[in-house]
């Protein structure tokens, strides 16, 4: 018998057939024995369509009221879902953030968590009670309800299997695991049995998608055993999915790459001609970081004759944001030449925990684009990744050619 | 300056341009220098929605898990008209049934509201913010989501108007007022300046539909000065509804009966033969009150050889549940020979506080449907009101002869 959170997506819970389907599942898992708490996200379509209905009422809404918009649909979904246990005979009690008290900052639609209540949950689960909790939400101090931004129910999923100490935590997704790379870009791609916890993050950091980042970030922290499986095989099916590793496992060494990232939704800015001092990237990003813009690629060039240029991508959602905030602090906090932004990049990375003990990764990635006529604007790497910025337009291309020259479609050798 | 409470219906706030046009009301009211509460119920249609997702899953939805699918109807209202109102430049604040603590009992789907704490809200009044409550939603002792049971908006609105003295709580609906009868059975109906507590209370329970019943009961309870109103005209007009009154007004002396109400949602039971003994009712209806049923008319005839017949209305709704419990009770709880129902029924009734003073009036009603030739099925009369059941085809044809027969289509003589 084991303490299981398993979280379900929007897609998962898409409809009351699918509802119906997550129902049959924890069904099963009750029937085996296990104590469970579910997370769930809105169903499908559900957060986009609460907050165009803010959209339409205001350009600029008060985060506070998006708030309180959008954390209904997660509370749709766990009443639902409790229903639908209940009428195949399991007992259930829903939970909203609030209710369940998972605390978190106040910043409003971006909060992050701060401690989780876990009393009445573990009297529930002590009766044979199904738990299931609003994911994607919370409540300050003073009651206000708060929402972790989009994919925050990853994060509720993990922290609540943290505040639990459960055994694992099942991230329920419309893939049935963590690919080499994006299949519908890449046929040949491969499910990975297991990927480390490093290598998820840079994974999810760079666009897989399949997790949110603060989410494996969490479960790294906090130790907690974290598996990706798909929601729309059958109830009864037992695929393993792909299982999220603290360690390098011995005989995933031969594999240097275990997949191609990417991410669409970046843009690009440049602030060129700047002083070159101490203290010149916090004067440009400590604006861009107070006004809760998050950064990610940072490069700074070599500097000639006093005078530095400074690049940094955002989300591609805040880049007017982060411009309008730079030209305002422009002549305050530093000088510069020019600022200059592009919204039509994207990132693709390689990544791989055995990237650390190989040579000529880069060198092989370069020239693999280079051979395409693929222009690299900007390299940022890490210990076990190689990013680079190229223009949108050869995101597949890129991709594609990398998957192949690493050759990822092939299981790795000592594996076999 | 005042403190006034305003009630928005599911109509007034039924799409992002009312919501609009319901902000833009709050704001003439705001410039006047009024301190406002606005209660919102959730965007027509919408609870309907929710209830039917619900139903796709279960015949017979837990009613803890109904309560928090169905409370997040009024929370999206209150978050989008905040959004609206500082749209405008007006400074909001949302809070849900829980948040500003309308303490109600635990009856899921027809809790009762105990208490509600209005430190909150007068802070917010006192620095000028308009303060917007999510109507027909509480929370009970243990903090779970309750709800008032349908209309629980017009409730809400009046105990906010309760627990803040409110100087009037006005509630705003798709009608500009409250009528001798419904327009569109009757095109001569004449909308009422004023009309007393009891009036509206007989009104509203027989089914006018403007007003919630145990709003009206709350209001005369706790002295509320209540006022229905059109959220359908300009937000700059300034109608002024239907004012209803706690003593009947001396002008209004010479109108003997203000209106014809009706309702359409009711069926009769009839237990027939049981022994004609003291505690015969209590075992017939105590077992129906037990189940959470609530029941209206209700007529025992004479018995007679120590036996008689029993019958009562129940909402339409809770028909088939009725008859449930009474075959299961019978034979334990009494003795009959037989059980029998029919949900094709209405209630027509006359209402007037002028009736007290007036004879003859059941008699004209009488005469008049007979000339009809419609059959009374039951009698049930009241100071102010005289109720029949008959066949519901009758229905219209029985408000339009009434309404006739007591001249409601002309003002009262003394108030021209």
């Amino acid at each position: 018998m084991a303490l299981i959170v398993q979280k379900y997506g929007g897609t998962s819970v898409g409809s009351t057939d699918r509802i119906r389907n997550v129902a049959r599942r924890v069904a099963r898992y009750h029937r085996e024995g296990h104590q469970l708490v579910i997370v769930v996200s809105a169903m499908s379509g559900e957060t986009n369509r609460l907050l165009a209905l803010a959209k339409e009422l205001s350009a600029d809404p008060n985060p506070r009221e998006l708030d309180v918009v959008a954390a209904t649909g997660e509370q749709v979904t766990i009443g639902l879902l409790a229903i639908a246990l209940e009428a195949i005979g399991i007992k259930a009690r829903s939970y909203t953030g609030g209710q369940v008290k998972v605390r978190t900052d106040s910043a409003f639609t971006k909060a992050r968590i701060q401690s989780i209540d876990d009393a009445a949950m573990r009297a529930d689960l002590g009766s044979g009670t199904v738990v299931i909790v609003a994911g994607f939400q919370g409540v300050d101090e003073d009651g206000n309800i708060t929402t972790l931004g989009r994919g925050g129910s990853d994060t509720s999923g993990v922290a609540l299997a943290a505040a639990l100490k459960a055994d694992e935590c099942q991230i329920y997704t419309d893939v049935d695991g963590v690919y080499t790379t994006d299949p519908r870009i890449v046929p040949e791609a491969r499910r990975l049995d297991t990927v480390t916890f490093e290598e998820m993050l840079e994974m999810a950091s760079l666009g897989s998608k399949v997790l949110q980042i603060r989410s494996v970030e969490f479960a790294g922290k906090y130790n907690v055993r974290l598996r990706v499986l798909s929601s729309f095989e059958d109830p009864e099916a037992t695929s393993q999915g792909t299982l999220i590793t603290y360690e390098e496992d011995k005989h995933m060494e031969k594999a240097t790459i275990s997949g191609i990232a990417f991410n669409r939704d970046e843009a690009k800015i440049s602030v060129m001609g700047v002083e070159d001092r101490p203290g010149i990237a916090y004067s440009i990003l400590g604006p861009i970081a107070a006004a809760n813009i998050d950064v990610d690629m940072i490069v700074q060039n070599i500097g000639a004759s006093g005078h530095t240029d400074f690049s940094f991508t955002v989300n591609r959602s805040e880049y007017q944001k982060a411009l309008d905030v730079l030209s305002r602090e422009r002549t305050k906090a530093f000088k510069a030449r020019e600022i200059i932004g592009d919204s039509r990049i994207c990132k693709v990375s390689v990544v791989g925990i055995g990237m650390r003990s190989h040579t000529g990764i880069a060198s092989k990635m370069f020239k693999a684009l280079a051979d395409e006529g693929i222009n690299i604007q900007m390299i940022s790497t890490s210990e076990i990744k190689i990013s680079v910025v190229i223009d949108e337009k050869y995101l597949e291309l890129a991709v594609r050619v990398l998957h192949q020259v690493f050759e990822l479609d092939k299981a790795p050798s000592a594996g076999a």
